[in-house]
């Protein structure tokens, strides 16, 4: 539980020379494994995670997905007691990944996977302006009026503030990482995972538990791309500028659009492009 | 229907002087759209795909969650003629992104996605051996007695042959690309995506179309990194040896290792790194 890394043998090969030279030597990677999520005893979903901060993870993945608005939409939140396999010691370990979420009273029990996607319930025609219109629909914290603005500098200095925090524990190259900024550019949280979605949960579920939603004033920043799926989870908690260090999709460029969100990517160097309410960047 | 690019506006900002200059110009971003994926009538998942290939995706999709194993299981897959949208014209338009698909008689249905999941089939105590030893269970083509070896030097040069074929297109840097390599290192099919996942199945989905499996002796190689999710896709398929540009994860390399796969990782320059059956590749 919580390992964020394992070490593992490589061989390197360097093949620059006529005959190539290899040698052994021990690595870290990142742990990946499953996760499943059950509201009430009922599977809902398995997500491939790295361990850690899993019960941030599974309040942000019950946000961004809708479920729950509030920490106290969930009354208890614990790892399966009954996710056990038969350890290297003959007794048998909790494996730590299920997680059994209770609901509180009045909270709707979600429907299994695919009825909830936001694409799906369009009876047909599943198009990027149903998904875009779906979203408007569940979104609780509008972020078209957020009246923040942000020296464009102080966006540009997100990546590097980022990576001085990965510094400290991915020796992996595997991680993506988000972190939420606050009004000031100061770091409120950052969590890494192997996936991209994850980080965003993770992240956005601490922001849940600490009271922070919606996150107003606030700026997502990403280690990778910005898709449709990272602008919805942004959205979902109330975040009203998503920025990446590398590239958008069309999707996650009309959804910004749309919603009134700001949002920035290949945010790199001295530079950053924005796709959509650049007036909260202020270049003056 | 198949872009993979859409232009959009977007505004650069150079904060590098005291006084940050925007300017405003048009750019190129990946194309993101759903696509929904039918059996028989019935809507089976959802993914966020780029356009184009669809055909090849959802016949790597089905071959890589073990539905079918053949191009003649799957007798008809034709874009869903009522997935409509009321276009700009005024006229319905199909929006190309509900394909269903129908499987030979014979063919066993799907079961809908969770209980599909290799993982939650376990009914408790979800970790990554009981993830493995599931795919294990699935895998049509065990690759461990795959005779192949590639010089090192043959993987090595297979990113800058998958980059020659993205040049073409990609000039976002949203995509995703996987190859598929024969023995020879000859390549034989490219795909891109703005998922890892898509791209990777498209691949798949073409070589299953053009009678390419099992891919004996074949290499996948990927833009990105190497997840538990692509060794089982390359697995499914019967891929000897999975390459990445990238950092593989602690389930891909233990995956890898226990069904006699060849994973290397960080594929860069002059070196790489190899996790599992690095037999495969000679050095001499």
């Amino acid at each position: 539980m919580g390992r964020v890394t394992q070490r593992t043998k490589v061989t390197v090969v360097d093949v620059s020379a006529e005959q190539p030279v290899s040698r052994t030597r021990t690595d870290s990677v990142t742990v990946e494994e499953p996760l499943e999520l059950r509201v009430g005893g009922t599977p809902l979903t398995v997500t491939m995670r790295t361990p850690g901060h899993d019960i941030d993870l599974v309040h942000g993945f019950l946000l961004t997905e809708g479920i729950i608005g509030d920490a106290a939409d969930v009354t208890l939140a614990r790892y399966c007691e009954g996710a056990v396999v038969s350890g290297e010691s003959g007794f048998d370990e909790n494996t730590y990944n299920v997680i059994d979420v209770t609901l509180a009273p009045g909270v709707a029990q979600p429907a299994p996977e695919l009825a909830r996607s936001f694409f799906t319930s369009s009876s047909c025609g599943v198009c990027g302006k149903a998904s875009i219109e779906q979203l408007r629909a569940r979104t609780r914290w509008p972020v078209r009026d957020d009246p923040t603005q942000w020296p464009a500098a102080l966006i540009a200095a997100l990546p590097e503030k980022l990576r001085a925090e990965q510094r400290s524990f991915d020796k992996t190259g595997g991680l993506h990482a988000a972190g939420l900024f606050g009004p000031g550019g100061e770091l409120l949280a950052v969590r890494e995972d192997v996936g991209r979605h994850n980080a965003v949960d993770k992240v956005l579920g601490w922001a849940l538990l600490a009271g922070r939603l919606p996150a107003a004033g606030c700026v997502l920043m990403v280690s990778g791309r910005a898709s449709f799926e990272l602008t919805q989870k942004a959205l979902m908690a109330g975040v009203p500028c998503l920025a990446a260090v590398s590239a958008p999709s069309s999707l996650a460029v009309e959804t910004a659009a749309d919603a009134g969100l700001t949002l920035a990517g290949f945010v790199r160097g001295s530079t950053l492009n924005v796709y959509s309410r650049g007036d909260r960047l202020r270049t003056t």
